[in-house]
């Protein structure tokens, strides 16, 4: 155990890309448990699009991070010590960690003892798979026989819409920003069809894929991609509002989504956010565990080890550099 | 009688505002109803913003009116004469029969014989009450206690939306565009406040008469009416896009709306169109009936006189020049 704690503090709020110094990596010592508190390691940090937002003062779902705060993060982590007799040394859990290489804390959500890998319960078990199943079956509702477009379609959360979706007797259509991320969700994840948006006329290509319309989209983009998608919506589409990450940079005024097809289609547009549905996260759990050992979905994960390459890592998201979750590995697995 | 029916034409797709000539207003026989038709005269003609959309060839809910084809609309008429026994002379009934003084058809829905207005069946008790109350309560469903803002406040479905609204116990807030339309929704109609988006800064205005957020949004206006509207949302808020009248004579890219806070509040926005709700007009015709009768729901009627003001007239409701029901009374009621 090195004695010192590296940490990402928030400097300054981004203003569209995230710039040098908006964040600073600084070394603490390792803080103390206080009474009833428990000393953790981190293993492994969630990195997300929604990182950018809470970066913003903007009106959000949660507070944003302070400046001068360690920036918030979901972490894996091992309890190092422990004055809480819920917890002992070597327990694995869950929680939000923030960007460091320790955090101490009252309590987190301890891992079943399994045989899964610990990065399964940073993605496809954990929260960005549990973003896949409740808002794609609670909010886009898909009946077999449906077209589900699923944009960011070779990230942590869009690769597993597409399963589900698969499972539930969709068409499944994704959409990715590149060939190669294309060919990975049709021969891996098993989509009907992938459009690269980027090399193709979106228009054009979402007449050829979804011949039918679309009845659900599961929106992970915005911007100009959820316009495309919005164009050819059936009557009572149902568009699953998760992220716009496309947006998450811009500066200035804000581009607007055109509802007209809204209107006219009798469509439904709903905004989504994990959070609301924390209480019924077991539900999820023993559904996707089954899922899983069954060989029925499958799960990418994209690590890149070291703290403190956690602020360039976050901007895979933003170019398109990861497939499937992306997590840095602050320190071995126990 | 007349030996003559004058009729609206369409004869070209209007871009941007209608110019002259876009319609043409024409002179043609009486037509003769065939075996099992009818003859109707018109007595009012319903104006709608929708009429705009219908002349457009863009992707919408019915099909676009015909070059060369008598422009559309819903009316008020009463039977001439029939060869059809399900009717006889002097019957009064409601349809679509277009911007003309006579129509044949072969059938219409026959109006209760009732103490009520003509005008009521064309307004509160027609299409327009049916969409404020089906929008407001099927897609808003607003609790007792919410805010429900309501934009094109003092227009045919505003006015009965926020009357509804304030039966069910809410604090309603209209948004119209003139001092005296203002006065008229709260002082004669009941609402808690309306805004002046003329003459105020809506973002400011509605945080003033929006202490608690805003709840339901019943949106008949769009563009920048509904950006500030949506600044202001509250968690699970809902917005009924009943109509986007501001972008109706838009031309080249049409401006979008910024969809941030659906997704920060997990807002719905849900688009609505009353014909999707036929088959349950006899509960709302039921319901509305009782509260007219009790005094509970009032109603205004802006009637233009003659079928060759029409066109004219329709401009009233893009510049904001009607209150209330817009109708062309096109010939004496029986």
């Amino acid at each position: 155990m090195r004695n010192a704690n590296r940490q990402w503090i928030l400097r300054r709020r981004p203003v569209g890309e995230i710039k040098p110094g908006d964040l600073e990596l600084v070394e603490q010592p390792i803080p103390v448990p206080g009474p009833g508190q428990i000393l953790l390691r981190t293993v492994y940090l969630s990195l997300d699009p929604t990182n950018r937002i809470w970066m913003s003062d903007m009106d959000q779902y949660m507070p944003p991070v302070g400046l001068g705060e360690v920036m918030r993060g979901g972490t894996l982590a091992v309890v190092e010590q422990s004055n809480n007799p819920a917890y002992k040394p070597g327990d694995i859990v869950s929680g939000i960690g923030g960007w460091q290489e320790y955090a101490v804390a009252d309590g987190a959500m301890p891992l079943p003892k399994s045989g899964v890998p610990l990065t399964a319960y940073m993605s496809v078990l954990g929260m960005t798979g549990a973003t896949a199943y409740f808002g794609l079956l609670d909010i886009g509702k898909p009946k077999a026989g449906e077209t589900v477009v699923v944009s960011a379609a070779a990230g942590a959360v869009g690769g597993v819409v597409g399963q589900i979706a698969k499972l539930k007797g969709c068409r499944v259509v994704g959409l990715a920003g590149s060939d190669e991320k294309c060919r990975h969700v049709v021969k891996d994840l098993g989509f009907d069809a992938c459009i690269n948006y980027r090399r193709e006329n979106l228009t054009e290509a979402l007449k050829r894929e979804c011949p039918g319309g679309i009845d659900v989209d599961f929106e992970n983009a915005g911007g100009a991609i959820l316009d495309a998608v919005l164009e050819r919506i059936n009557l009572k589409a149902r568009i699953v509002l998760c992220g716009m990450i496309s947006t998450y940079n811009e500066t200035g005024a804000p581009r607007g989504n055109v509802l007209t097809n809204v209107l006219m289609k009798r469509a439904r547009i709903e905004g989504f956010i994990i959070i609301d549905y924390f209480p019924r996260l077991p539900e999820f759990q023993a559904e996707m565990a089954k899922w899983l050992s069954e060989g029925r979905i499958k799960y990418d994960v994209h690590v890149v080890g070291g703290i403190e390459n956690a602020l360039s890592a976050l901007d895979l998201l933003f170019t398109g550099g990861n497939t499937g979750k992306l997590l840095v590995k602050v320190s071995d697995e126990p």
